[in-house]
């Protein structure tokens, strides 16, 4: 019989993680199904019933491959978002975008500049496409915009990273601050705003400018429209920046059902407003919790609220403990953040299983 | 306002074109609604009532990603194939499991080798990689096994695409003619054998052999399964070669109604054998109407029938005529296939209308 067939140097040298274990896994491990599922930032609002209802519809076409320009989402985006057809793309969500900027932007053995303990599936693209990464250590429980620009500056970077708000700590930056971001950066950077949780965000958030080539802005049907198990995002920048997609991505990648959800829930607007103030209510009552424990919550403009423990022993115990519940949460795996448990906004009955559990742990 | 951010020196010398011009792309240039949508091999049967039935229902849960090891999928594949879980990796269709492949395998500047006017999205991406693609023109309407394997070792190829049953002439090739083609081949190459059509191809089939570290099997929800739309497919090799694809590939990049429908895919045996055999009698129609015309149509084994015009012109002018009375079929763009047009299988009332207006245009 023969050898097996060598992989390239590059995927031969490649550590064989995973950016994230899998509620579904841990389920298969411990041999139980969980019974509350917020530890993945998930919405617990699920789709927009309007978006459901046209996905049901659509099932029925499944056998019809995608548009592969996904003209008609784009159009609608474009027109709700003020820029031109040419300036988005749409993509299997932001991980799939991420892994394209990657590849189109980011030589070998060129620098990408995030913040330690920051998203891991960037991480995992750039090492995947044979980058060098830099990290720069969170300050007072959010991305130090300063050091991050200074990064870049040292190291030469071709990309920086930045989720605003950011996971996993909920904090986030206004507008003046990412420009004077921008405006610090040097001038071979691109600036990846990761903005998955950008419809929970308060007001004085940098606004689109399609016509800035410093900065490529991510967008996903995951989180406040409860799309993730579909897998549609969107990245927003010049057309310049966005013509190197087209050369690379996976033209039919996205799937029809996702494509003509996405539209219909980007036109239901009430639906995602009664989603963001339910999510607002959550994360006053998670901080309320956290309060009446003796504990901080971290501030917070997205789905999410990252639980202050105090050491990262409390909080690994309390993870497990939780898990022990069927309770899935995550905490953040490197310091200064490892302190925290990060809990996702459930439904209000959720919301009442959590508070019940996590007081018995800690009350 | 700064300078546009500069891709890399690979991604700069890609040319911007696109494997496929798409149906609903042709109906924004001629502004008109396709009548007949019968050139991209969609299958016109639809996915599965119960496959429908399921993912209707799990459409509720689409806020949840989907399990990153599709799991339950791989275990329901493993069982129906006799192969281990670890032999098998599911990704957004072939399309994707190509790039994977040509990702993990090919180092810049190594060959790849596939037939002229095979697939076009496998050299989308060994170009897109920076590999270098050798062709081996068809012979006799079918790949030239022998004249692919003297490519394979001539240039040292890491890499040798071949579909079985083959895309766009429909000929396939039985289990001693692949086996031979396998000892032929140069220690280094690793087959691909893009099976997206195997359900419809007759007995006699390679017999899967995932010990076997010569080749990796490719499969499909996309054709037989008619799930096209949805986005969904697996590879099939030694553990060894899929654990180059967890280094690199999306680990959410499956959607999860796409996961769910699937697994209930599999388990309707009766709804596929209804659609092989509806198929099977399309077949023969499409070939009896060739024959009617005094045309030849190319043996098929796959849910098309690449009808022969007799040269590329009156097949381009052919196509040109459907494509006016709002039928959608497409032609292989190099010869010497490009004297045919290729006509998918449609529902009997598809059939029928293909039949008048091709008699129309050709009688």
């Amino acid at each position: 019989m023969s050898a097996a067939r060598p992989t390239t140097r590059l995927v031969a040298s490649l550590p064989p993680t995973v950016p994230f274990v899998a509620p579904e896994a841990l389920e298969r491990k411990r041999g139980e199904r969980l019974d509350l599922r917020i530890g993945a930032n998930e919405s617990a609002f699920g789709p927009s019933p309007r978006a459901l209802a046209t996905m049901r519809t659509e099932l029925e076409r499944s056998s019809w491959y995608g548009d592969p320009e996904s003209y008609e989402l784009r159009a609608a985006l474009a027109l709700q978002l003020g820029v031109a057809l040419e300036s988005i793309v749409v993509g299997a969500g932001i991980d799939d975008l991420l892994g394209l900027t990657v590849r189109a932007f980011l030589e070998r053995e060129d620098v990408a500049v995030t913040s330690l303990g920051a998203y891991p599936t960037f991480n995992y693209h750039v090492t995947g496409y044979g980058g060098r990464l830099e990290f720069v250590p969170y300050r007072d429980d959010a991305n130090d915009l300063q050091a991050l620009a200074e990064a870049a500056r040292r190291h030469n970077a071709r990309l920086l990273y930045l989720a605003n708000p950011d996971n996993p700590t909920g904090s986030w930056h206004d507008a003046p601050a990412i420009t004077a971001l921008l405006e610090a950066l040097p001038e071979q950077t691109l600036l990846i705003l990761d903005e998955a949780y950008a419809e929970f965000a308060p007001g004085r958030m940098l606004a689109l400018d399609a016509g800035d080539p410093r900065v490529i802005r991510m967008r996903t049907f995951s989180k406040a429209y409860g799309m993730a198990g579909l897998r549609i995002g969107y990245a927003v920048a010049t057309p310049e920046t966005i013509a190197a997609f087209e050369r690379i991505r996976l033209h039919f990648g996205v799937s029809r059902v996702a494509q003509c959800g996405a539209l219909a829930a980007l036109h239901d607007r009430g639906f995602l407003e009664s989603v963001i103030d339910e999510v607002a209510r959550g994360r006053e009552e998670y901080s309320a919790l956290a309060a009446a424990l003796g504990l901080k919550a971290l501030p917070s403009a997205t789905n999410f609220v990252a639980i202050d423990l105090g050491s990262p022993e409390r909080a690994r115990a309390t993870m497990d403990a939780l898990l022990a519940r069927r309770v899935f949460v995550r905490m953040p795996g490197v310091a200064p953040l490892d302190r925290c448990v990060r809990v996702t906004v459930g439904t209000a009955a959720e919301r009442r299983r959590f508070t019940h559990v996590f007081k018995t742990l800690l009350g």
